[in-house]
């Protein structure tokens, strides 16, 4: 099964109100709380030789960057890991208190298994945190007219993936935006009061772009040169390399959508509007994009 | 490492209030949420060759054993599951549907990955519940004078895991408590305002008992006799299996204690008192029981 079959079956279930009938990142449970989990797989979402700390950084930033997305505040996780290698697993754990720490965030608990030898880890974490604005902002309400709007860059991720798949370390900023994604917990909270819609960029900006307008009802059209790409990545950057990155993950941006007469209190780059529903739910300069629209679980 | 191991290293990062130090089955989340999470994995949780439906019920009921013995009443979950057998998946979302409906449970949210070919599987999931009764029962109000008390029978699941083992369906009852463990969440509920400490037992009696000992600074003294056994287990159980039982998980029944002068208004036995800490923190007839006390992880 897909993903998306898979959870067509599970809306078959009992669902909960705060579900959002599984078509969100997160979950809501009143009066405030905002509910994630992620699930981070060696070869998967990280390549096998990344560091102990640098795999605990990922695990928390991806679910506290869904809670970003929602205005939450990160109140504490619950872990899920598969034990058995104790060099690894201390590293893990002095990881994990680094960007607990570093969020503002606590342990709230979990459960291990015995890794299976051989076997590729897999560790699921799930997060809890407080809703700073209701009702918290979902993917559904974006409106023709608003403008569309990035917080962060895109595409510096896949520039640091590249390089660390070759072992390259240099620019760092660019390593550091794919191994240690920052969840802009603080301009969620910002935005969340204003926001028509929001979510986070996890699968590619044109993904997550077409997943708001499939749930708004809308087009989203985005202009090519408006999307935020940084100093370091026009530097370095070669062939298609900005065409890519409008369709790869890991950026963990807040992509978001106002109405035409609200601006961001937050660093942020208009790129593009909101049309009424048409052809295609992304258009890049007018025209369907080419390919496909980012990374498909 | 070992888990308590891994444990210990944890108490050295940022714990939320609610962790409870990780001493604990579920985590507290005011006002009013209790909050676990369980994994299973093919070959420890569960053997291999059971059906999706048996482990999708295994693994919510486990969960809702730990809310249970909270007296919290079953909320929601999310789900980490590893996709990638189309038969298995879609029978694991039906057993799912089934065991949710039963207790009367959502589903929140949840993630995928993409499940490794040949390895075993491992499912996880984090229960959310809302306390009936604050302050929620915890492991260390046990207290000398006390009576020990527990609801549910021992012993069913260890035969009827053995039997399932040996592919034999009969006594059915067996059979289902091993395979369809009931959370005692009415009698959960029923005894949370009353009881001075509560647990479920998952790993077995007498460590499950250890644990509150442990947490409470006291001895459990537990008499043979009065342990709970059913009409079938004493029909089907030979030699030293009553002596096995008392160390054996999945039972899934609740351990509790209450102040010498209290009943309690669900079926329940007495199986002891609690002692001021003695030498040993349980004591089976006065004495330390011999071997291990029950499943270390």
């Amino acid at each position: 099964m897909t993903e998306a079959d898979f959870i067509a079956a599970l809306r078959a279930l009992p669902l909960h109100a705060g579900a959002e009938a599984l078509a969100d990142d997160a979950a809501f449970l009143p009066p405030d709380l905002v509910l994630t989990t992620d699930s981070i797989a060696e070869g998967v979402h990280y390549l096998p030789g990344t560091t102990p700390q640098d795999v605990a950084w990922r695990l928390v930033a991806t679910n506290l960057s869904d809670l970003a997305a929602k205005g939450a505040r990160p109140d504490g996780v619950l872990l899920n890991y598969p034990l058995g290698d104790d060099a690894w697993d201390r590293a893990f754990v002095a990881g994990l208190r680094e960007v607990l720490a570093r969020f503002d965030c606590a342990l709230l608990g979990g459960d291990t298994v015995r890794l299976i030898a051989g076997a590729p880890r897999t560790i699921s974490l799930t997060a809890i945190g407080r809703a700073s604005h209701l009702p918290i902002p979902r993917r559904s309400g974006a409106r023709a007219g608003d403008s569309i709007w990035v917080a962060g860059a895109i595409g510096d991720a896949m520039l640091g993936h590249r390089l660390v798949a070759a072992g390259d370390l240099q620019p760092g900023a660019l390593v550091a935006a794919y191994l240690r994604p920052q969840p802009l917990v603080a301009q969620g909270i910002a935005l969340a009061p204003l926001v028509s819609a929001m979510m986070d960029v996890s699968d590619g900006l044109l993904i997550d772009a077409a997943r708001i307008a499939t749930a708004s009802g809308v087009t989203m059209a985005i202009e090519r040169a408006r999307v935020p790409l940084s100093p370091t990545f026009r530097r370095v950057a070669q062939g298609d390399d900005a065409e890519a990155a409008l369709r790869w993950g890991d950026d963990y941006a807040l992509l978001f959508t106002l109405p035409a007469d609200r601006h961001p209190p937050v660093p942020a780059t208009m790129i593009g509007r909101v049309e009424a529903s048409g052809r295609f739910p992304v258009t890049l300069d007018g025209e369907a994009p080419a390919g496909a629209l980012g990374y498909q679980h």
